[in-house]
């Protein structure tokens, strides 16, 4: 059956990822679109639309996740998804998320176009929200297909602007009242397969193509606060001051250092937003937030790490004369991929030829969630110098091309089975 | 003849203060009145307002400064100024800067109303925005009074939002087109004594009710960028990531320690404000900005420390493969009181029976810019808890009146002289 199906087209990537690529907020640096915002609302349409050129028949649920269903034999049976996001971080690239929704959409293309109709529906997901840009959670998405996320969780959480998820949805058509029903059963779906870029060096640098995901490093997000007390900057003493940034900059390289020194398989630790109150160049700083991004491939190193770093925070925070608190934003759950669909992606490489190797996942993705109602893989493409969520990141469009043909192997027997 | 001065009125300080605090932009978290905003043009206006009920004459140049003018009987001759400014950082206190101008309006009440009329003229000034928030240089009215401040500087200042000081100028129509007579000769002012704050909690730690300044330590004003590179804070391991925060954190902890260990009589180091670029929970930041604000007593000690930080700050960078680049954003001389001037306060002091103490200042104010051009000193009165540029600043209205009563016998010396 499979001996029908035609090789990926590079140029019909290239072409989708362009085209998604205009919707972009900041097109003199990089690419942003953000849950929601304009581009994205603009982007799902496009996406649709590609879906209907295809024949696939479009869902929505509650929180927008976007399913295009080509319809199998038995459509009675658990349907196989492949899949990914639309939305970035600021300043990104064109790759993340993206090059696993393009990818589906040239699987499912490929199969029909060699007039195969496998016993199961495939569906090419659009997962909502993958980053926590607008809503300081990711994931949002598939957390409601794994029943994480419901109606009361949609309400409680805001944006910058004080809006809730619930809201916007609401705001923008999408059936809020089915929220019960966005959650999946075990066994309501076969099993999932997520194409993504790998945004380390690691399959650039052993020179291979495809990477297939042993373990999808879980994130710890924690909101850490440190209060001292504003005051002049010339007129308080170096002894008298009681300076909130100071004791932050001492917080964030003992994180680092933690992270640097970690004895699991694989640890990043990461400060990435932070915010200084007042802001002003002659003002000590009263009050600084920041953010500490904990991620582990061990759910119990990850709980130890964060406990080690608020003991630290703490210990600096008493030295200088602040007050830290820390809020436990999220704790996700490492994901293991299962062991049958890495087999059979990595006969499918042998067979095509693609160079491969195992490798873990560093990044989480909605592969993570979806993990926690069916059977999940992924198959990582190269990411050009390890770069990634910046607009250097790059994949070569025949890379992602020869991983699209190892996705559509994959998806065809798994739809077979 | 000053017999017949009544004592300045701490009633009538409240109330000028309070009014004076009613223009605000934060009510809901101190006060914050940031240059030709509209709170700050319309607290000019109340000013000019008081002025004319005490009979003062108005004059404003062309880069804003307001001059209320008591005529001498020889109003040829030079005449003696006192005042500050009325423009804040964010989320500041109500006395900062204020409390002069104030003390200024109190001390000629209480000369017109005690019948007295010096030889020279008595102006009451108020200096276009002391505090660097709008366009990161300080002292902008007292700079081009000093003649380091032209219509060409003025062009070339722009504030956040890429609008120049030339142009806001224009736009609110102060006569921009004399911007070449702002500046002052030497001899132009007869002396300027200027009452403030004292920011710090030295006065009242000596329970002293007035602080004589001996010098005012200067500032240099760096600005710190660090390029590093942006990337995934889940996809790039701790080995491979060149984060430009970890990077400006240890720059950060390493300038405190050259203002800690500084043996200068008086240094300090403040980072106030940061900007981390893209500012995202899960993106390793590829830019930093931060400001340093250093500050001596001494010029060439404060030069040294600025050169050992740009080594530092370099061996940092070269260690963690980013790129720092440090620009002078200013470089000020300390400033001297003159010392028979400081000789009349003293003497005041002790006639009035006001307990004193010879100071320092750590913050810069607009006599370190008018003491280019004419004799300067200042009066110091407390700040509880040495707190300012924080919505805790306070003083007791009665030792703002106190310092006033020195002020007012200080003025009426000066003016018959």
């Amino acid at each position: 059956m499979a001996g029908n199906l035609g090789r990926a087209d590079a140029g019909q990537i290239q072409a989708w990822l362009e085209a998604i690529n205009e919707f972009n907020s900041t097109p003199e640096f990089g690419t942003t679109r953000v849950l929601f915002t304009e581009p994205e609302v603009k982007a799902r349409e496009y996406v649709k639309g590609e879906m209907r050129k295809l024949g696939l028949k479009i869902q929505e649920d509650a929180i927008g996740n976007i399913f295009g269903l080509y319809e199998g034999t038995e459509p009675n049976l658990a349907p196989v998804w492949t899949g990914s996001h639309i939305d970035t971080v600021l300043n990104a690239g064109m790759f993340d998320g993206m090059s696993g929704v393009v990818a589906g959409l040239e699987a499912v293309r490929l199969i029909k176009e060699a007039g195969l109709r496998p016993r199961r529906s495939l569906a090419v997901v659009v997962y909502t929200s993958e980053e926590p840009t607008r809503f300081r959670l990711g994931c949002l998405g598939s957390r409601a297909l794994a029943g994480k996320l419901d109606a009361a969780a949609a309400y409680a959480l805001h944006d910058a602007e004080g809006k809730s998820l619930y809201e916007v949805l609401a705001d923008l058509g999408f059936p809020v009242g089915d929220f019960a029903q966005v959650a999946k059963k075990k066994d309501e779906v076969f099993a999932a397969v997520e194409l993504h870029i790998d945004q380390t060096g690691v399959l650039e640098k052993a020179g291979q193509t495809v990477g297939i995901v042993k373990t999808i490093c879980a994130p710890s997000v924690l909101e850490v606060t440190v209060e001292g007390r504003q005051s002049h900057a010339g007129g308080t003493s170096m002894s008298e001051r009681r300076d909130a940034y100071m004791a932050a900059c001492e917080m964030a390289l003992a994180a680092e250092k933690l992270g640097r020194e970690s004895t699991s398989e694989y640890t990043t630790v990461t400060v990435g937003k932070v915010q200084v109150i007042p802001n002003a160049v002659n003002v000590i700083p009263g009050k600084v937030l920041f953010s500490l991004d904990i991620r582990d491939a061990d759910f119990a190193y990850k709980n130890k790490l964060a406990a080690d770093f608020r003991q630290q925070a703490e210990a600096i925070a008493t030295c200088r004369g602040v007050n830290v608190t820390i809020r436990e934003v999220n704790n996700d759950h490492p994901m293991p991929c299962d062991a049958h669909i890495r087999q059979l992606i990595e006969e499918n490489c042998r067979k095509l030829q693609v160079p491969y190797m195992q490798t873990i996942s560093g990044a989480f993705h909605d592969s993570m969630l979806v993990g926690e109602f069916a059977p999940v893989a992924m198959i990582f493409v190269p990411s050009h110098g390890g770069i990634s969520h910046s607009p250097q990141e790059w994949t070569d469009f025949a890379e992602i091309a020869a991983g699209t043909d190892v996705l559509t192997e994959t998806l065809l027997a798994l739809a077979s089975a």
